[in-house]
């Protein structure tokens, strides 16, 4: 490659012609010039004779734009996962452990079998550990032993079969913990806080000097997790939140001026609610924490509401779960400061708190039949489906693969529909979210037919937030 | 742009800097140069008002290839989909027309749905007619109204409401119909073998000088269709599967030597096999038309069953319906002249055929209980899936969107997660194949741990197969 | 039969042999005894002929209680459903109307569904209306015209075509109603507050003389109408439980202390919850409104999750909206006069409020992770399984062969698998309720091994509302 | 009671006023008038505390026939199932087995784990093992051990974890394993087969004077055993099928002259046809076993399709597996003979065989789109729904309390929503079948509105077999 720049923050960053960017992900040999390699055991393996372009030339590498012009700059550029041709490891001298950080999401037992299927069937390794509950299992709780038996059968599950939780990450239990059994590779399944996390455990683990390697797998039902095409159960959840808008279109439609509203996921970012409304053609209104909303005067949500149960007389509502906190927290003062374990704002339910408005605004005009419905946790526990499984298998192995091959520090995921390893930084450093001046918010509004919403002076801020944003669909 | 050459074949390939290369599309100013425009309707909805991209740059194109090196040729590109600042028909002169060939396929009635209403809510066009029955319905049917309100509920059912058929493409006829009947814009859902015809429909449009346009939605379950990411109902029909591999794996073990054998669809590619294999994690061996198999001596079929019998007691085979033509042909002499309507060579049933091979041959050494399951039209005759239903969205408004601006012999298509148009040429040249020497089959092959099937004398004409293939995941 | 002694409250009760009992329906010819008869239109019908048994025997009856001792007296009998010899309605003459009372329930569009198709395929009845939006609709609202091609495809979707609501009984205003526009057969779909309206429209019809048949189908989710096996829409109700029941076991067990809390349907009685709980197996505490608790002391709901936490570390709790109101009460003591439009006490949501109780108690001990489940609405909005969708079948048909046949002021039901005709009487003068007492509760207690939660001063006044119960099962 | 008589083949008749009849199972004091007896355990059971009818009374009996007239004779009644005081085992000398045979059916698995559950949390009976592969797992396997861990989440797939298999029986073999193994209950479940087998086996045993239980829980997916309202599984094999029905619906509608032809299960008898036929509505044509029809001629299937084709352009048929033998073995001569493993008449496919018959027909006339589907193995192998796991979990606790109450020989079954015990020769002496002169059939017909078939000459003997029927529905 033709130049290698390490900046300020660690940061590998490789230029070549055109304006070609490459963010590379660190490498044990950043640190252990001389770490010993070994031959890929898959060399060895029959079933793979046939399959020649199998190994994954060095050079491969993934543009993150990809709508270009004839004479667009190449730009930024993440390495391609998969399997190389010399490993780092012994498979006998690995101690690999796992751990699911966080909420539930579609997938999180597929995605651990597959780490377990994958070091097991390709590379022989046969010490694999499970922590106990989330980040603090390393230090409070016993490991969990996991082998191909174990883990046979738990893709049929929701859930997670290692326990998870909020919040309890020491950085320096952690890896002291890790250091005191003598783990050499970390398996991290978690959102944004958890990569964050991962990336702290990385850094402590390079200040001590561990040839130990650390690889996240991102996990995020609201897919707000930026570069990354979607996270692995967006599908699924998407798919299952059919149900809860099936309900609301049919309890809406069965009343006089009957409205089904229901909340979905999404604190920071509105992606299930946008792509459950684009795919049920029933929602006449789809409210997320991106596009601000008003309630009352000209242009407002109540004046809509009034319009369309006229026309129609009866409506659906989306709501993701952090729209409108603006509202909220000018009614709620107390709010401001409360903060959930993890860190994130404690949100009220934005769900029941619109539903008493809009019941509070009309109640004099007509009789409401308002039905609420959440649906979160119903479809957070469900077990991932096929596209979500093939996802997650797919995952699981490019995170072994990577770790095998002595990268580190690194986050996989999908990058316009390629396997890619990508620096912790750069999926930790913002938030993936609804770009509302874009594509797929104005497909969204053309099956609505919703208003923007928008009050004069608003306008120019939104403006602005909206360029900040990169989705290119 | 910098220089665009006609070639033999009508082709429009313009070239860039840097090995760039556009295959475009035909567009009416090719025959028309002086074709009037009119600015596009969305201009003026107050919905797209805060969209301030929502237009697509003349510009924006998207590479077929993206697993790049630093120094790669930027190679071909396609146009980028998506509305244009002006379009070439004014919306009370638009008379469309929408047909669907072949096969059923999840998410048929979706797009028909989504053509209907990005007509009307998007560009106001009032004309829209349904074609009855496939492509003979141009000349020997009554053709059926399409409004809003006719489409509204179609997309919570399977099949599709205008009915289709195979072959009946007789280009003089139905040119002739869409003259005498005024109609100036032509959406044809359907396989490889009706985008041919849709190919055939077009020149001899611009033969006779008719200012047409005619767009390709491209159909297929099995997903054959070359250069684009997937086809509509292909995850849905994935998700479907499992139930049928579930049931074979539940049959499987509750007898002893149980084996469960699925047939998949797959004439002529294993995607369905392939996918839903690696969705389920439940399948011993997956056997597909690119990949060539032998039933009897070392290495083969019978030999590997055996071993897995002995091993576990139980097995699961999904085979695609075009696996082992070669096998079945030697077989069945007559076979080979048959043909069905639409010109596919009439396969036999593989899945019977080996169900009775495998039976036969153990039926001395053991008591083998296999069930055979075929899922084919249980699948094909389901509702798209919610992922499948943004799919069918996006792609119609896609093809309505480009044929207002005036493009015209194209196909839409998905090319790394952008939606794009693709010259006739490029999707019914070849068909698209699993590459049995790429990632994917390899994954596949760690997943069911399943021999090569390959015979020594066989392996070279395989490895030629395999070099033509172009999967880069 | 033996003597039929019309008692002071116009009950038809008719005795024979060994304590035989029936408690008899109206008929036509008790106020018009010479009324006209014609014979029974499916005597002509071809499909019909090979059906010896068709027409039922004026004597055949059912008895309600069915487990008996060689000599216990033979009991009370209801008179058996189905097609009659002879009708008292000229197929032409009909005009009949379908109105839906009430919250939604699975079935209601079969039930819709199969009162039009059996009086047009069986009767040839040609006029039938439909009530818009439940009892107000008679005379606030325009009727609806139904007919085969209406109704053909709604018993695929949730919800009422005819809408609904609650309330809105005039009885005057209605009669006139019905008066004025001719109707002469009125089927009514509602809960035991829409069977006494129903009660209330044919004591006034018959005080005006009129010659109108009015007939019930009885619609509760809740299964709270007695002398009924089931109630439609019941079973699919409990299977769509386990929806949430399995979301809820999911959750909890994969956090540290987690509990899955799921509020069903069940306002005074707790069939819902208690079949939900048999089904799903992964229940610890069922709470229905029939078996009283307390949350603090010695054997209170908070010991037993203290209990169970410490056993096995997560716990599935299942509660009846009704469940546990006496302790809400006490908390809120404003909640004492509200009525909601039926006339239900309206209840606060229990659900909501325990979650509350648990976390407060819990919360200076332990981190609990409570997951608090409410799926009303997603479960009351589905299409009706097959086995309710038969059930909807068989109900329609005999109330459509019993108003042809001349009965009255009645109400269809299965009765020990028999459907029979049931004076309105006997199914409004109380509600069904689950029986603590008795063995399918015993059966509970057995699978969720959960503590009675009696105090020593309450257990004797269960005991009396025990023996209030008839279930035999 | 008022008198017993064993007759000429040890049946135990009890009779008493107004005709009653008891036709009671056999029980330990029969053969071991000494036996001694032990208080139930579940009296000191604090969840069974307030349930005070929890044991059943001595004299309870449930009649098999329930419509009835004043002056019926009250006829057969069987003996009511359930807990009694006192019992004939101390839990600690219990040694149960459990097998499964023949053919899968939802369900099983909750059964089996539904036996162990009750034995263990009801009756403290710690030793329980499975037999491995029905029948001949008694003498040619070993035995696998169940406890409550083991079955804890078996109920939540298809099939069964004991394995099973046709055939198998031989008495000797299998109570000499039962001696040897010092086994005193014995749970078979299995269809009418190996409830024959069953008695076998419980004659055998009374013959060596063993003083050991033997219980059959009747399995059939078909519904064809006698006597019951319905087996478990038939609920959820019903709905099931919906979906096949559905996709043939879907399909015949797509396509010019669409047939889609569904085979269900129903070797002797067509109940699955019949309630898959009456839940979906869709269908045009159901053909049992039980209503001859034939294809050539006035009258007959071609017509009858000819008609529904011109009429509707498409059409659904449902056939049961067993249709039409006599028209298929006067085709296939040589089918005659051959017999499976079961002794069941091996029948060739009847769905592969009239699809041919019908396209040889219209070949000539028309072009059909006939697809066939065959989903019979996608119905047996589903977990069972919520309705069948109560009915399942209710049987496996009767048979239970049956056998810890000393009753012997017997079989547990729902006879008009109540659980009883039946002898086995009852429900093995015929089997159940679809009365087509009675009103279920006519129901069926009335949505189907198809013809009888019906030959002339072939009345007579039809009416005959209709007489036979029982059915009082």
């Amino acid at each position: 490659m033709s130049s290698s720049v390490p900046n300020s923050e660690n940061r590998k960053i490789v230029t070549g012609p055109a304006g070609y960017i490459l963010e590379d992900v660190p490498h044990f040999t950043d640190d252990f010039p001389n770490a010993p390699t070994y031959p890929n055991p898959l060399q060895d393996n029959a079933a793979y004779s046939v399959v020649k372009q199998y190994f994954v030339d060095e050079d491969d590498t993934v543009p993150q734009k990809i709508v270009v012009h004839p004479d667009s700059p190449r730009g930024t550029h993440f390495r391609r996962a998969g399997p190389r041709q010399r490993v780092y490891f012994e498979s006998d001298d690995v101690l690999a452990c796992i751990v699911t950080c966080g909420g539930l999401c579609p997938g999180l037992n597929t995605v651990i079998r597959e780490i377990v299927c994958g070091l097991s069937y390709m590379y022989g390794v046969k010490r694999i550990l499970g922590i106990d509950g989330g980040y603090r299992g390393f230090y409070a709780r016993n490991t969990i032993h996991l082998d191909i038996k174990t883990v046979n059968d738990i893709h049929r599950s929701g859930g997670t079969i290692l326990g998870t939780s909020r919040g309890g990450h020491n950085t320096t239990k952690i890896v002291d913990s890790i250091q005191d059994r003598g783990i050499n590779q970390v398996y991290i399944i978690g959102g944004d806080g958890s990569q964050k996390g991962a990336a702290a455990i990385f850094e402590e683990i390079r200040r001590r000097g561990l040839k130990v390697a650390v690889a996240g797998i991102p996990k995020t039902i609201d897919n707000d997790i930026p570069i990354i095409d979607r996270s692995f159960g967006f599908d699924t959840a998407v798919e299952e939140a059919q149900r809860a808008i099936n309900a609301a279109h049919v309890e809406a439609t069965s009343f006089e001026n009957g409205i089904g509203l229901v909340k979905l996921m999404g604190r920071y970012s509105g992606f299930i609610a946008m792509y459950a409304t684009l795919a049920s053609r029933d929602v006449d209104c789809c409210l997320i924490p991106e596009s601000p909303f008003f309630l009352e005067g000209p242009g407002g949500l109540f004046e809509f509401i009034d319009k369309r149960l006229k026309e129609s007389g009866h409506m659906v509502i989306v709501i993701a779960e952090g729209a409108g906190q603006d509202l909220l927290s000018e009614s709620i003062e107390e709010s401001k400061t409360l903060k959930d374990a993890s860190g994130n704002k404690l949100l009220q339910d934005v769900g029941l708190w619109i539903s008493q408005r809009i019941k509070d605004h009309f109640a004099k005009k007509m009789t409401l039949n308002l039905k609420y419905i959440d649906p979160t946790y119903m479809i957070r526990a469900v077990p991932s489906n096929a596209s979500d499984n093939v996802c997650c298998t797919l995952l699981a192995q490019s995170a072994v693969h990577g770790v095998m091959a002595g990268y580190n520090g690194f986050t996989v995921g999908l990058v316009n529909g390629r396997h890619t390893y990508i620096p912790f930084y750069r999926i930790t450093e913002k938030q993936n979210k609804v770009v509302i001046t874009d594509r797929m918010w104005a497909r969204l509004l053309s099956s609505t037919n919703q208003p923007s919403f928008m009050r004069q002076d608003r306008s120019e801020s939104n403006q602005k937030a909206g360029e900040a944003g990169t989705m290119e669909w």
